[in-house]
């Protein structure tokens, strides 16, 4: 089920100064990435010089935790709006995709439908919406108590009901625009929503065009048994986070498995494991930046990170760094983020790792590490693409620019010699690079 | 009370293809203006040109109202999201403001604030918000009813509240990066707001850096009581629509007299009217430029929405063009635009138009029309502004780029040479260009 071409497509996962937790202090790190909109287009650039089909932001509604030692020690406090960074990266870019993330738990669908259909119009069809249900940020949007995991995910499904309702208002064809007439538009290519549900009554039309890729892609990250449901009915590019070969190959053929059930293709549906590589021209070289990333991590506050990702009751951080990670008692349960939780687990389980262990193994957000030369590294790609396990990567740098300038500089060639990636953009759209089609208004088929 | 410098400011109002109703059909006017993003960069880009301080996009969340035979004949069913749009033209201009308006009445205030300081970091400092509450858009949002003029300005209120609250989350050196220690923030200088108020309970801290400027500029445009009240509290750039100098003086005494009772210096807050000239080389060419723009008008759809404007239960549309306006019987009431209903009111008494000559009076979208020479132009912004009714003047061009490159070519050198405006921006950021002192962060006081 691989890409009809052939080759994996690649994503950029860009956030701070990073992926690693040690990233924002490595020498070849821009501290001042949240900062410096210069920083974050040149990061910009030069994946789009290496072929990238997208870069992707993600997105938090808060600092995360208020705990002043973890703070203090990470670049938690800072990001930059996704909406406000993607428009300015536009103008500086011509091919990449731009791929926002919003939430469906704090926003209102009027106002996220026209944020991406601007920024698609904006981009010439370079616009992704990734969807996400928001795990932290209560406290900051008028609610005493984080919104259930159900309530969530129930919400976001009407929510995205609502926005492609409203990307639909126009035929593609609906703005005249014919000055000698007086013409502006033909109301008979205008639907009006009227939708009334639970959570949402939302009349439309949509103020804004219909988006030139028809829709917006629709990314999604969530892999619990709702956030596989979800993207197996909806999204288009799925980010996961497995850890092994077997865990991506059960999870590609569990979601691609699901959209028969509403009417999908297989096809239509591109999955992106995460993957964050340290690469050298030897693999001592490699194992060196690996080494000099750690030494950089404060350990403290990456456990109390992790301890909350994880949400098991644990507090990693007080534990000594050689302890065992227990393995909780009870059968885990979760409302944030309950499959992060489920692969850290199985990870815990299959490992046996000590806290020192885990925070090294873990070191890039979660995701898995690969760390070798530019050799090992394609043929780690070329295995899980080949294999069933994905149909491009979500690759997380570990520090930016440095990580972002290694893998084009040194990964990217190698793709390329071994066919595995383009040398040029297929397309114009982010949708014609991923090989997706365009999204016709289905109140108005050709 | 004119500014220190004696020079006037000048603001760019920027909507669709211009602000006159006919403006789309005007051969020198952009149709596809709310499509094509080079349209508005070139915009921009001659504004900067023209020295101008800032530009601004105004904003709805609705196509206003569905009556199709209004929406087949004018562009009130495209805009750009101004939050998506100026992060662009932020990247391709370097001195010019760039002021969005975001509704109080729709939007949570953490989404907001965080917007904001992100286009302020982006664009070095040249960041505004026109704050507004909403005056259409209800049946997008879950609601039956529009909310209620009173409700509005109580939310918009405390909303403002909260996002200045969240600006001030960090003092301005919070932030160390420092790399050899690992210190990323110095968390005595964090401030956590906590606000628990009617409408909002935001904790804080907004999870951006503290905004270039401090804050962002706040304008704001509602001249009824309570908007009159909310700026003389909060607002730095009032826009108006008064038609005659006598209006505009009063109005300017009114707020700058109401601002004393919130410890606010009157040179703190500059009104700025809002004026659409029609430049000609000689005053016949003028002329014949209005007539040109007036042919192109559609008078029914034109009355239409001047109707909902004016919320008097009347349908201009249903008269013929050669009646008088009539004078409502009640005393006006609205839930919609209250100061601009007078406004109109006041015209209709002071004047007694037929429907005709109201569209024409009207035909800027209500503001003040000035046709004539460069130098007829000047002298009538020169006495609003040295007779205490202007501090500087929101330019609506009724037509783009036309209206824009008449101006900038034939107006600014004018004003220029009798000293009355800039010939260099004065500062790097939008504050210093307008005057304006950077905010301190209240709870971190050097």
């Amino acid at each position: 089920m691989a890409n009809a071409d052939g080759r994996l497509r690649l994503g950029a996962f860009l956030s701070g100064s990073g992926a690693h937790t040690g990233a924002w202090r490595h020498p070849l790190a821009d501290a001042d990435a949240s900062l410096n909109v210069q920083r974050y287009q040149r990061y910009a650039q030069t994946l789009e010089r290496g072929r990238f089909d997208a870069l992707f932001l993600n997105d938090n509604v808060s600092v995360g935790e208020l705990a002043p030692e973890v703070l203090a020690r990470g670049p938690y406090s800072l990001r930059w709006d996704p909406l406000i960074l993607l428009p300015a990266l536009a103008m500086v870019t011509r091919h990449i995709g731009l791929i926002a993330t919003a939430n469906t738990s704090y926003n209102q669908p009027y106002n996220v439908a026209r944020s991406f259909a601007s920024l698609d119009q904006l981009s010439n069809g370079r616009a992704g919406w990734n969807l996400v249900t928001a795990l932290v940020g209560a406290e900051n949007f008028n609610h005493d108590q984080p919104l259930a995991h159900a309530e969530r995910y129930a919400r976001a499904e009407e929510f995205l009901d609502v926005v492609t309702g409203l990307w639909d208002s126009w035929a593609d064809d609906a703005f005249v625009l014919d000055k000698p007439s007086g013409a502006w538009l033909d109301v008979e290519r205008m639907h009006v929503l009227n939708h009334r549900g639970r959570h949402f009554q939302v009349q439309g039309p949509m103020n804004a065009p219909r988006p030139v890729q028809g829709w917006p892609v629709i990314a999604q990250a969530g892999s619990s048994e709702a956030g596989r449901e979800l993207a197996a009915r909806s999204a288009e590019l799925v980010f996961t986070a497995q850890q092994t070969l077997g865990e991506a190959q059960a999870f590609y053929q569990d979601v691609h498995g699901r959209m028969a059930r509403y009417g999908r293709a297989p096809d239509t549906l591109k999955v992106f494991p995460g993957v964050s590589p340290i690469v050298g021209r030897t693999a001592s070289e490699a194992e060196e930046k690996h080494q000099q990333l750690l030494e950089l991590v404060d350990p403290h506050s990456a456990l109390k990170q992790l301890s909350f990702l994880l949400d098991l009751g644990i507090d990693l951080a007080a534990l000594p760094l050689e302890a065992p990670v227990p393995l909780p008692e009870q059968p885990a349960s979760t409302e944030r983020h309950k499959s992060r939780q489920q692969l850290v687990l199985d990870l815990i389980r299959r490992q046996r790792p000590t806290v020192g262990q885990l925070l090294r193994t873990l070191g890039a957000g979660g995701h898995r590490l690969v760390v070798g030369t530019p050799g090992q590294i394609v043929d780690e790609l070329a295995a899980w693409y080949h294999e069933g396990a994905a149909d491009g990567f979500n690759i997380l740098f570990t520090h930016l620019p440095g990580g972002v300038d290694d893998f084009v500089e040194l990964v990217v060639p190698q793709l390329q010699r071994q066919r595995l990636f383009r040398e040029d953009y297929e397309g114009a759209t982010l949708r014609e690079n991923l090989g997706l089609r365009r999204v016709a208004n289905r109140h108005f088929l050709e």
